[in-house]
């Protein structure tokens, strides 16, 4: 009898755990957690640190390595228990100095910023206006050859950043497409949506085959200018970038890792990158990353003992050139990848975050379901079947990592992307607090079950 | 009895007629003027043309032959009764290239603008923090001397302005005060109240006597950054600026003029000025007052008569360099002011006006009082004993010219004002449309009463 009684109990154990990967207790230590992180501003003064300290850090820049040593500085004053780069080689692209200027009777000075990959020169031209990628792509070569390319695709605001994907297009391949049509130079309407006479810059990749010709970004009120000269008959622009690429460079990831103590092999990633663009200081773009999932993980090593898995915090060298120091990572790590268990990173602003979901395809799944329950009081939804990878997760998620999902609320994020005005006044503390308390508890929770997710790509 | 009673009546009108100068007709036909001018976009359409033809007027800039010639046209083609220009001579300021960073440790670039007036030079040391005006007036020159002077006043943001006139000697005398203590240049947080990256550039004047420094501003979010860059030690910067006064400049004031058909001596003058800034479009400061003035006097034009009186707009020259089209004006006219009834400039861009008053001292002036009660439906309250004269209304009014002021709502205008964000997308077409109206039920008016206001300076 007792031990049929014994058996039943056993049995409704497993069923339960089967359902609830996480025991209560962790999940109570992760309710704490999120408070203790809501009353915490690690977060924002790493943010201020870096964004200070280092400002812009544009990737082979002499402030790239004074970055790496800035962050493997702060792992370490963070109380990490181990602190280590990684290295990362990538041509090195630099921004020497810029200007445009539209000539003739109406002449005038116009903002603008050479695209990351754009070669140097001066041209002189004629522009012709493309309202969108699709219509530069369709149009003859005789319409384009010897002008400069102007496109002037208006990028929509959009909480989730849907907005940027539309817009992608034109920035990624216009430059390519105008000079294989034998356009002079590029310029186009930035993609972002700050009414400010600042200009998004961000790369650009010339096709193999195509002779590079500058490629530059202006503001919107520079862009809706050219629009009203050009109602009223032929507009002359001169672009003169200096600027392009010059050698190879070797930057590092930094890692900060808390030991698993049960499990040290299997590792939880949360992540942001170090690099930024040179406009501004690159305070949402990715300053915050680094300083919210920092400040995560920091949180977690005061706990009273480590989670049982490992958890990493990665700040990524070169994100923004190509997820150059992810892929790099995936590279190095290819064979411990299995080991792996989710990433997540951070790197969509300083906005609150408003939803949650992982690779786990379906609702039902029981460890996403767990921790979206400790993530709900900060007003995160759970969900499901929406998000993906941050971009540096990609190349893990490629070769088959789980994934996370902390979707921030982009509404204002492409008012400072890749422009002058990301600095650390746009930067909302509060909302700071918000993520670290939101990355705490996903890190703390994915590290402590004994399940995984789903992995990226797979069936739930 | 019939004289009597005819007496009696006369003697009723006269009472009537001392006690309001204007008949019920006129307040009528201005009722239905100010209904017309809220349906038309002329104003608006004259500030697009003037930005977008011309583009930024800097005083002495190849743009401001160009102001000048589009001015006489845009007159003509409004149908002015007569459209002449007026010879105004003026050093000429040059802006070639600035450039500025902090060295060292924290090295990184800083946004700065330099100040009408500077001149050129590079400079290289520590940079000495001063709160306010008074702070660096009252401190010694050994703190000083072979230092960056850094003035880091907060202007407040306000409805009327009151915030740029305190903050107006950190610019105006701070470079002259701190080159008298051997400062080896002058950096200043701009005089703004906008959040985003764009500096605001201004005159400064060096007194006699003092060797000119280089002097700029800075942006709001720089000058944050150099706040807490000074938390943590020393900070050195690198001033790099190319700028300075080159020879001599001959502009012209622009004037459109509307015969006054019974006294056409008398004239009643509204004005903005052509000059602007270089770094924006100059489209709050000041087309808006070129296309407010010029559009209230071709409304005023479309009358089936013209008024008593002569209307004058003018489109002063140089009015950011020191009010120089202005004052030429007064010294050219000097024996015609007594001829000059009112004037009104429209210079603190294009927000609403809320209020309306003379240099009549009280509220018992009646000619004030009547117009006041024709601008009344246009939110506008007649503010007895508040506002004073335009700038470019000031040397008139110094020599005795009565003066009527239009306020109006400033709260956004030095987000703005002489930055890189003074474009059109900032005007708002009703806000000017309501300005119109304003200005043209004022000069119509003024232009239409017998008699006078109080003169500036003088009793009620």
């Amino acid at each position: 009898m007792r031990l049929a009684a014994l058996l039943i109990a056993l049995s409704a154990a497993c069923a339960a755990h089967a359902q609830a990967p996480l025991p209560q207790s962790a999940l109570d230590a992760a309710a704490q957690l999120r408070e203790r992180a809501l009353a915490d501003d690690t977060g924002y003064r790493i943010i201020e640190s870096l964004t200070t300290e280092v400002g812009p850090r544009l990737p082979g820049s002499e402030a790239d390595a004074r970055a790496v040593a800035w962050a493997e500085a702060k792992f370490a004053e963070l109380g990490f228990d181990r602190v280590w780069t990684e290295p990362v080689t990538f041509p090195k692209w630099e921004r020497r100095s810029e200007r445009a200027a539209v000539l003739g009777a109406h002449a005038q000075p116009l903002l603008v910023t050479a695209l990351g990959g754009s070669p140097g020169g001066t041209v002189e031209a004629e522009i012709v206006r493309f309202p969108d990628f699709a219509a530069l792509d369709a149009a003859p070569e005789s319409e384009v050859a010897g002008k400069i390319v102007f496109v002037d695709f208006r990028m929509r605001r959009s909480r989730d950043g849907a907005g940027y994907g539309e817009a992608g297009p034109v920035r990624g391949r216009g430059p390519s497409v105008a000079a294989r049509k034998g356009a002079a130079g590029f310029l186009m309407r930035s993609i972002g949506t700050s009414a400010h006479r600042v200009a998004n810059t961000g790369l650009t990749r010339f096709e193999d085959g195509v002779a590079p010709i500058p490629a530059a970004a202006t503001s919107l009120p520079d862009a809706d200018q050219l629009g009203r000269l050009l109602e009223r008959g032929p507009v002359r622009v001169r672009l003169e970038l200096d600027c392009g690429w010059n050698g190879e460079y070797t930057s590092h990831n930094v890692i900060g890792e808390l030991r698993g103590r049960e499990a040290p092999d299997e590792i939880v990633v949360i992540a942001g990158h170090l690099d930024s663009w040179d406009l501004g200081t690159g305070a949402v773009d990715d300053a915050s990353g680094v300083g919210i999932t920092m400040a995560a993980g920091r949180l977690v090593s005061q706990l009273p003992q480590r989670p049982r898995r490992t958890l990493r915090v990665i700040a990524f060298a070169n994100e923004e050139q190509g997820l150059i120091g992810a892929r790099q990572y995936a590279e190095r790590h290819a064979g411990a990848l299995a080991g792996h268990v989710v990433g997540a990173e951070s790197d969509f602003g300083a906005g609150r975050i408003y939803a949650f979901n992982t690779s786990a395809r379906s609702a039902s799944h029981a460890l996403s379901a767990q921790i979206a329950q400790v993530l709900a009081p900060l007003g995160i939804e759970f969900a499901p079947d929406r998000g993906g990878p941050g971009p540096d997760i990609g190349p893990l998620a490629q070769r088959g990592m789980a994934w996370a999902w902390l979707g921030q609320d982009g509404t204002g994020y492409f008012d400072l992307h890749h422009n002058a005005d990301d600095t650390l006044d746009k930067v909302d503390p509060e909302a700071v607090r918000q993520n670290v308390a939101a990355y705490a508890v996903f890190a703390y929770l994915a590290a402590e079950a004994e399940g995984g997710f789903a992995p990226a790509g797979g069936a739930d």
